[in-house]
């Protein structure tokens, strides 16, 4: 399945796709399966996926802003942001709210923005932004109204498919796999994923 | 799979779901996928799913009561439930009896009470209530006694299965996804899910 | 899928688990999906199943004796194990000869005695005792060596898939059943899985 | 599903197979699913996989070397390294200079080495040494560049999908399966897996 190359995407998927210069994810349920494991002792804990890191890693390496939006107060986002070089909204209530306040720091359209997510929370940022995503495993009235759903479930590498079409569209392959397909390793060996 | 309009679901069954004003959720293999989770300090973990928890606070909010109900001493789920505004019975050797407390408590009949479990210890409620619901994976002898199995899995959105339901047969998805089908933000917002 | 009935089983199946009266299961792999999780402090984790636990006690409360049996040091194990009333063998390189050790203090036969394993170091015990059960997920080498083999894999309901054949061949699902296909309260409720 | 047999591979496989002295693995997304779990005390934690232990135990004790090569800085991997008497090396930028100072200290030929890897950071050692493998979740972009590609997903299986090859191609089945397929004890039980 070499979901990277042009002729893999519908036309309209690409046309919205290589306009976007932020990329906004919700947390449970897009970048992780949406379990929220909790311990004996209080303790919450959630698992992301290394193949979502490379790919948000990569979208910041060539220029595409990244930000997490999450409705709950996820310290566990926030770690996850920081090693990743991504800023990381916790607490957020009103996720179409936040989506603008960052748009408008950095004086991008709507056209310009991607969000991607699973849930009713998530539907007022995605019904307004120009390109919305949903995982495989996204509740039903969210998927129905993504532009764009993935092969991939939340948690699983639903972000980083988005992150290799938003790539391909913006013609940025060639530099990432190099001649010979061999990937530039100073783009890529940057980040720990 | 919009499992969320009316047609979607037998008669028999929106019948059943119409009238349920208490909904009880076994936890252990219903909540989550019955997975327990121990570490070699002693802790016990457990997982819920996102997308259950934001089904049960819009249950409450449309004024269905929601009880959890387990075996287990859980600290877990009652962190869970305090975190979803929902009560929680932990240890709870006889749940007929406890379901029987509940409802006589909330002055309603037991046609009105709905139970999802996935093992024996569940069945003597699931055939007293009015509505029987059993998860994907529910273990045979249980699942086969129920009025109504979902297509997910208990953890990964069983329960919101069935909250999709009990909301659709009560003609609360109107209020809920709102003119032009944007969700009203002021009930889906209020819970962090 | 309700596999409990005499006639789902294969005769041969059914006349080997008429005459277990100890049942021996490993634990990774088997009473686990074989995830061996460690943390950044150097704590391991691993998690057991639901339906398992009930299987495991009802074989108890019928008089098949229980056993787990591993090669690893499990303090997790033991804490299970405990919780279920079930003795717990660790640290076990040489798992026929633990084997014979119970067998004996018990005074049975090898051909009451079941072993449940999915790898290797199972293989000696499963090949000498009278029924030898693997997993669905089991290594081939294993798996091909077993008399019988479960739908469910490891950690998600495989022992349990034993212990209802076990009890179906032992004619103790009337009781376990009771009239009406309601359980005995006192049978199931016991035992908090 | 037997694919320990030698007919059960292709030659070009088995010809590749037949040459390795020392196996590089890296960790998550091979050895592990891929998630990279964090609590709300910022504890990181991943999991192996039973099966795969065992089968990198094999491979030591037939006179293969293992290594593990990861980018993350990460004591999980070096506590698992250890147990199974693993050598490990983390924060590695560079996994194909890291290959070539093991192989040279090791006096071997690049055809010599196996790397099993499933995204680009694998690349470079990959498209290197003698014999590429992906397992089956492995990001398309590296899974269409190895030579061989597992039926298990990383954390499952995959890795020990690789070690019975590399046994069965250098006719070291015969002595772990011993006569009459019995496990020769003394190779199996060393390794707690």
């Amino acid at each position: 399945m070499p979901y990277s190359r042009l002729s893999d995407y519908p036309a309209d998927v690409l046309a919205r796709a290589a306009k976007i210069r932020l990329a906004c994810f919700d947390v449970d349920g897009t970048l992780t399966d949406g379990r929220l494991c909790f311990d004996s002792d209080g303790r919450e804990s959630k698992a992301f996926h290394v193949l979502d890191g490379l790919g948000l890693v990569l979208l910041r390496k060539t220029g595409i802003a990244v930000a997490m939006i999450t409705a709950r107060d996820s310290t566990i986002a926030e770690k996850r942001g920081a090693e990743l070089g991504v800023e990381v909204h916790t607490r957020i209530a009103d996720k179409l709210a936040r989506v603008h306040e960052i748009r408008e720091r950095l004086g991008l359209a709507l056209d310009e923005v991607a969000f991607m997510g699973d849930d009713l929370p998530d539907l007022p940022a995605m019904r307004a932004v120009g390109f919305a995503i949903a995982p495989a495993n996204a509740h039903a009235w969210t998927r129905e109204r993504a532009h764009w759903r993935t092969v991939a479930r939340g948690g699983e590498g639903a972000a980083r498919e988005l992150c290799d079409l938003l790539l391909a569209a913006q013609g940025r392959l060639e530099a990432l796999l190099g001649d010979g397909n061999t990937p530039d390793s100073s783009i890529v060996d940057g980040g720990r994923s």
